[in-house]
């Protein structure tokens, strides 16, 4: 059930509706949209009596939600969330570029790719200083020498930060140096750690698992969402099939699919879901085309010497030309680049 | 291995080369290529000596080929292919679009759609005639007199045809009466279709089967090649995964890669692909964006009485709008609309 | 719909039901039970009104179908199907075993293969005449020759003979050397070929797609018994998964569900589905164990030698300890081998 | 590389070995054997020469280990390894049954499932304390309550405990009160998590994630047995595919895969395989006539008011039931019930 409220509803209005939904044992979430609140109820297990609450000083409606999501749901809120930090801006109509090297490997290499992709028109650096790795043998990632790194090219080139955090323990520490916290694709459903993504007030980023289905990311951004923190970014990245030629299946289908479902803007990330630096071009052509709200995009100075995924990585040169394709077509489709 | 003829080669230097790999037991095969001519050697088990061709009049190398595939292989023959009826082309650099309605229905139904899809701009009309369902008791097709629908339908606006064949005994009949035939997904390794079709002079589209590796994809290909018949499209129409919010989940990754391995055009079917006519759009502008040889979108006059496949059938109407944004983007990326 | 008729109705009983059916448009399939006959109704589209027939003399009920599927539903026909060779038996609680080589290589390798598997107790013999090949390259089978060893074989043996079939245009000449003619995976949607091995006497072995939904394993079994054949094995052979190290995924999970759906029986080929000699035994032994119907197995005089699927196929000897296995743990669960 | 010491090597000598590995900038990492120690080698880029171990006192060989993992290989330690909570055992030829209710919902429910599983013949209690579940408005379990209810019930019946944990801030209050910390699917890839259960001293079991390959599985044991903890089981529970008619896939052919390629024993979860009930006996059946080390079952003495998975919860009857073919398939292949 959602509680949507009147354009000049007053505090004490909204204050008396949220008073009711706990009176009976519920919780009320405020939603903000762009030009007038709406109040979720979570904790119901069946449907609720609409009356209850349009009778109320300041309530327009109050609508049934049919999906196992709530917060998240276009329904909920049918206008475009998105994520600001400083201008630099994901979802509304706006496009934003999310480049940088896989892991963080030297305050050189992250540097040269900072200025680099700055200077191609990229809005966040990313870099992983927390590094999820499939064996226990590869390397794990400079950790919080990495953070601080990453916090250097902030303040040298202005780009917002994006990076990975893989342990609650980690979450606070990592909020400290970065703007906006990665939950990995194989963190999907630890659900301890979307919870502490959730409680702290950094915007998130979080990746679709290898095999999760769209229901079920729609509800690990529902964890999230429901610990107050509505500055949340998917993105898709690939999920696991029976090729075996491509290191990820694409799977660009969900974007116009998830647009529907939800408020919450999709960027997608063609490196992983390619694992090929030759096919990243096109792929991020076509999320540009089909409406996506950003990318992410590999980008090293130096591929060939990279510590991890140097084959999916674009050289800087290789980024410039396709930022280019990317504004090319972003003026087609009508979205602004941030 | 591949031998290449110099471009002033005569025939009977050709000849002389194909009648060496003959006495080797071996089979040569011709691939017209624009501006000079190739043998491809098939049936060795081993490598052969480049030696014993590149000694001989009017060759100009002889290379060994390392995939699988090698009539289709791009290292057999660099230069793209494409086929082409009566002017309209799918393939070298021109952008294609196939459209009707999944099931030939009825006269009026075809005439409609075929009016409809040709006022938008499409190359080729298709319609199913003969029908495969996953039920014996659902609608199966008009057959032969879906045919003779479809011939009148081209006759009236001169539309080539595009149609299904589904058992090698029907083979000869579709051919005469359509200009394209298909190889559906189910069929995608029915070899015994794959070299009826290989065997006919008409041009073939082979769509990629619901589990098909792109390996096996490019070898059912192959099998056709093989017969002599180089008039081949394939078809990227989705594959099957975990997702069950979609129909299948369409493997745009696999264009880039499939242009790097072949020279035969691929098209994109956004239609099966998605199975939500609601995503159509999308997916079809990101086929063109990330630069697939056209398109095959299902449009029926009036989707919601269509006998199958109605929720992915675009109307006219958004056939047109869907024609104008793929227009846009293609002037982008540089391909031309046939 | 499905009318089942009392144990001692008459023939002009029945006749009559099926004129009432008839004259409503709609086809009559009668469906033999141990005891008593029961009539299927197909070609309805909505529910039919069960008044109409229990009113008729002879008729002890008439019972709505609440799957896709009809004639092979355990619904219908609650008690087992089975198929009987000359007491050759798979399914009705007797156990049985196909096996032989992967191909027909040689008139040789087909009589000591025979003799083996024969020895060892097997109770049918395989082998490949017609052979799909991913490649078309590879080993095509010896065709009708090699359908001539195998009914020499026959003889020698008295062993059964199952063999695939792949072209519509082969299903006569194979079942005229046959007795089991196999669909294979790739075809397992070739509906054109169900119909054609339905319509005609010999028993039919069909294999699961490799990503066919058990629904959609169903309904192909369907369409063979629809044209009158009810001498139907289904064979579960793995499905195709993301798993690199094992050929397919041998979904063993789907015979309990099936023996619950279908009355048809099912039997496990543990050689493809694992791709690997030393994994056979150990799911040949599973398959006994949760009460699959038989086992399909692939063995070879001199795997090393073999021109298809040497490393998944059982030496003579390997396949003689694997029936002593088989008959321990068939003996306590209870099966009996043919 | 895996220095292997003779069966007399003394203590000295091991230390020698241990202090040469570290002086190379390496780890040593003892592997305990029935008869001999072993001494793996970790940090190792590249290969190392055998000659610089083997002119030691007390090795007997130094072996290079060819898989990308180590201390889990079958080649590293050809015996079986086994955990033994006060006798109740889990591989080396012993087959353990783990079993109880899916989540911990009461004290009254946790003792009667107790009683019954014991009294049927069980080996290890089982019942979720901390649930992950898909949506964050679903039970989530009675955290530390149940893990005393769990602690307590081991009090009255002896079975040793085996609950989930989900968080590395939670691992220690977990292996306070259980006897085996079970990794959840869902984290078989939570790096952190992996590495803080291989730092205490409980027994992990450690399950198969929904889309992970067996070289990823094995991988993530090795995480855990690199900080020292051999005391892993592995526990096959099924695999996400394209099937939507079984929970799961249940990919039984990993099981002798597995135990070729390591010496960690492996059980199969059917409940969470199949999803249905009236499946878990039919695989039950099979994961012993395989040879798997053991099983785990969802027991729950009300199924039908279960607060998660009752569908695929046996009874205490239908347990019972179980177990007497368990017993019986197990005689036939060798393996004794601990």
């Amino acid at each position: 059930m959602l509680i949507v409220m009147k354009a000049g509803a007053s505090r004490a209005d909204v204050a008396a509706v949220e008073d009711k939904i706990r009176a009976l044992g519920f919780t009320p979430n405020e939603i903000p949209g762009s030009t007038r609140l709406a109040v979720g109820i979570t904790g119901n297990q069946g449907p609720l009596d609409p009356g209850m609450f349009t009778v109320m000083g300041g309530v327009a409606d109050a609508v049934a939600v049919s999906k196992p999501w709530k917060l998240v749901s276009r329904e909920v809120k049918p206008d475009d969330s998105f994520i600001d930090i400083g201008g630099a801006r994901i979802g509304g109509g706006r496009f934003g570029v999310i480049a940088g090297p896989c892991a963080v490997e030297s305050r050189e290499q992250v540097d040269q790719a900072a200025v680099a992709v700055k200077a191609a028109g990229a809005h966040f650096l990313r870099g992983g200083a927390f590094k999820p790795r499939t064996s226990p043998y590869a390397f794990q990632g400079m950790k919080e020498e990495g953070l601080k790194i990453l916090a250097d090219a902030r303040a040298k080139t202005g780009l917002p930060i994006v990076t990975e955090v893989m342990d609650t323990r980690d979450v606070e520490l990592v909020a400290r140096y970065v703007d906006v916290l990665q939950v990995g694709a194989r963190n999907m459903q630890n659900f301890s750690l979307l919870e502490a993504v959730g409680g702290q007030p950094k915007a998130v980023m979080l990746k679709r698992g290898l095999s999760a289905t769209i229901q079920e990311f729609l509800m690990a951004a529902e964890y999230i969402v429901k610990q107050g923190n509505y500055k949340v970014v998917l993105c898709e990245r690939g999920i696991r099939t029976f090729e075996p030629m491509t290191r990820n299946t694409l799977d660009l289908g969900s974007i116009p699919l998830i647009k529907r479902l939800t408020h919450l803007p999709i960027i997608v990330d063609p490196s992983h879901g390619t694992g090929d630096r030759a096919s990243v071009p096109a792929m991020a052509r076509a999320a540009v085309a089909l409406g996506a709200d950003g990318l992410m995009v590999e980008v090293h100075p130096e591929p060939e010497k990279a510590l991890s995924d140097g084959p999916q990585s674009l050289t800087p040169a290789g980024f410039a030309a396709l930022m280019e394709s990317v504004r090319a077509i972003a003026s087609v489709v009508g979205l602004t680049l941030s």
